[in-house]
């Protein structure tokens, strides 16, 4: 099950990235499950990880990497995440690092490793290995739509997102493809992305960038809460176009980042679309908030409520259990009588009630939708935040309930 | 659903105490659904309430009275939690309370209200007036059965216990009632709790003891995180029998404490019990942390974590989830390579994985019992934690996304 049609736009290739797919039969024979991406020489990458404690082998390595050297490549696995595996499984992410270093002739520190799938298992890295050289064979400017397949786990769909503008004469363009969000696929940890522009970008600005841009895409998005113990984002600027990104150029800066801002919210948000069972793309937006993080708090704990998820499933405009999720929020001193709550444009909570105003059938209308807005204004300062989540379904019990039976 | 038998102990008698339970048809034509419980002069009375800001009129109304004077009779009604209705609300509140006041010829108030069911509609104030007589009628001091049904909602049992204990050749007793799990019922707001003793015990300690107890036991318990506008657990002192409880006599203080957090626990675990959809109760022992905060940080970021809960549903042994939501709890510098989870007995990760001597078979043996126990010994301090949780069952968002349908 996902929300709305999950169609993609054209993928515009990257000048100075390639991608080839190939079949490693990680876990399933014959599936396209090894994707390696070379970057061009004077490229920068900058990255993003899990917070979870238990992160997985290939994040640290990947980590551990990216002080040492720059990187020449990326190699993604799918059908095992190499996580709890200890000190094997940490020399089982380096074994395949190696491989890639030796068949294109770089140092291993220049070789980057991402795994998603089971937790737990060992690796099979005899199999990764022995497709490596059948992955560089595949390499294209043109592999964006198959390593978007080539990347998912039970994913329903390929999650790809690309753009381009112009600056002064110039075309820049960005690419990049996600899948599986958080631990919302059982016991499939990992939400991935890797988004590539032909822009040159200073690597610590670059870094500054996607760190900037992925606290309001992908740490703004959630299914369930459960944070994987393998979530990776990736930006690549090649520099093989003829633009170059600074902050001295702030016109150029902003344009940039609101491009790039607009290609990972596309990614984040398809990855809510295809959670676990969802039927709903649900929009929090907490406005007037006193801080960031009270607005946050706010948005998160109406996230997260299973109440609220399971009436979002059942299409009912339960305004209650919202309301109760806002008070339980932790927002200090909040003045209940003060806020409204609205459904859409319908304001289901004022004065510290259901709104005079509203209506069953106005709710309801709005609840119908496949997609909802929740608006929560707390009328005590100027901060706002958004986050976005799915419904809680029967659907999404069944899948995690039933999946290692 | 419910996990185990759910049997009653013979409910004790508190001298001074007398409940009166009777039918308002508050929501459902018949039903008994309103109980008053009278305490004798002399009495002491304690209370902890819920942290939702959105705490529904009865509660605002139970504090305030608490200041002004010694409580002589609380007044419950279950069908209309009487939450999110604004002034109208608290106006219909002190209007039940001033019914119960007159019909005594008290103080209003020395009259504390409770409220639980639907959020958001009006309390049907003329038809619990219309009653009150008729639940004075029925005040008994054997009346604690009859008021464990009366209180109840969608609960699929009622829950009471009861102890008595020997001190220097007297009796002390400690009965109590309790209902539904803090918003584990779908609209139906609440836990509610009534504990009381014929021990003598000063106002102010008794607040003091009430306080640290639920914080061991009904502070300890969720279902699934969300917490209701309604929660009220409530301890009375009546003095009618011959033994004085004071920080003095140590031995007794200890005594009387350890038979109230036994009465607390039983309460408060029944309401996990009978969760929701429960299948499995599920106990979470965090040892040797670092500090008190931080056991219960990683102890409820495992007990709500829906993809633990799932697995527990499915009597699925996945220790990578569990492994993950300890990952993300938010505990600073967690060493993963020094800790261990248990199943029961079973060790399932050690060394920052999969515990060496883990078997399948094993966890799955643990996973197959009704009562669960996960310890996680985080090995960097002596502080420990415990809190108590159910599964999550496809029963849980059926009943939850039905329930207005």
């Amino acid at each position: 099950m996902a929300v709305g049609p999950g169609t993609l736009p054209t993928l515009h290739p990257v000048a100075g990235f390639r991608i080839g797919t190939t079949s490693a039969g990680v876990k399933t024979p014959g599936r396209k499950d090894l994707v390696v991406m070379e970057i061009a020489p004077g490229s920068a990458t900058a990255g993003v990880f899990t917070l979870n404690q238990f992160c997985a082998a290939p994040v640290q390595i990947c980590k551990s990497h990216m002080q040492q050297a720059s990187a020449s490549y990326l190699v993604v696995n799918t059908g095992n995440a190499n996580a709890g595996t200890g000190k094997e499984g940490y020399q089982d992410a380096l074994d395949v690092c190696q491989a890639v270093a030796d068949q294109a002739g770089v140092e291993l520190a220049q070789v980057l490793p991402y795994s998603t799938g089971v937790i737990g298992e060992k690796l099979p890295t005899d199999r990764i290995i022995t497709a490596v050289p059948a992955a560089f064979k595949a390499l294209t400017a043109d592999g964006w739509l198959a390593a978007a397949n080539g990347i998912t786990t039970t994913d329903t769909r390929p999650k790809a997102w690309s753009e381009q503008f112009e600056y002064q004469g110039e075309t820049v363009t960005l690419t990049g493809i996600s899948k599986g969000a958080g631990m919302i696929k059982p016991n499939m940890a990992t939400m991935l992305a890797y988004v590539a522009t032909d822009a040159k970008i200073e690597s610590c600005l670059l870094q500054k960038m996607l760190s900037r841009s992925a606290d309001l895409t992908f740490n703004r998005v959630t299914i369930d809460g459960d944070t994987s113990t393998n979530d990776s984002c990736m930006l690549v600027a090649t520099g093989a176009g003829n633009v170059e990104v600074t902050e001295a150029d702030a016109v150029l800066f902003e344009q940039f980042n609101t491009v790039l801002d607009k290609v990972m919210l596309e990614l984040a948000q398809a990855i809510v679309r295809d959670g676990e069972g969802a039927t709903k793309f649900v929009t929090i937006s907490v406005e007037q908030a006193g801080s960031s993080e009270e607005a946050l708090k706010t948005a998160y704990a109406v996230a997260h409520s299973p109440l609220v998820k399971t009436a979002l499933f059942a299409s009912d405009p339960n305004w209650g259990r919202i309301l109760a999720a806002v008070g339980y929020a932790g927002v200090e001193n909040l003045d209940v009588d003060a806020l409204q709550i609205f459904l859409g444009e319908v304001c289901i909570v004022a004065n510290g009630g259901r709104a005079d105003s509203y209506t069953e059938e106005a709710g309801q209308a709005v609840m119908s939708e496949e997609d909802i807005t929740i608006r929560i204004v707390l009328n005590r300062g100027d901060q706002s935040e958004t986050v976005w989540t799915t419904d809680l379904s029967k659907d999404y019990v069944s899948i995690n309930a039933d999946y290692r039976s």
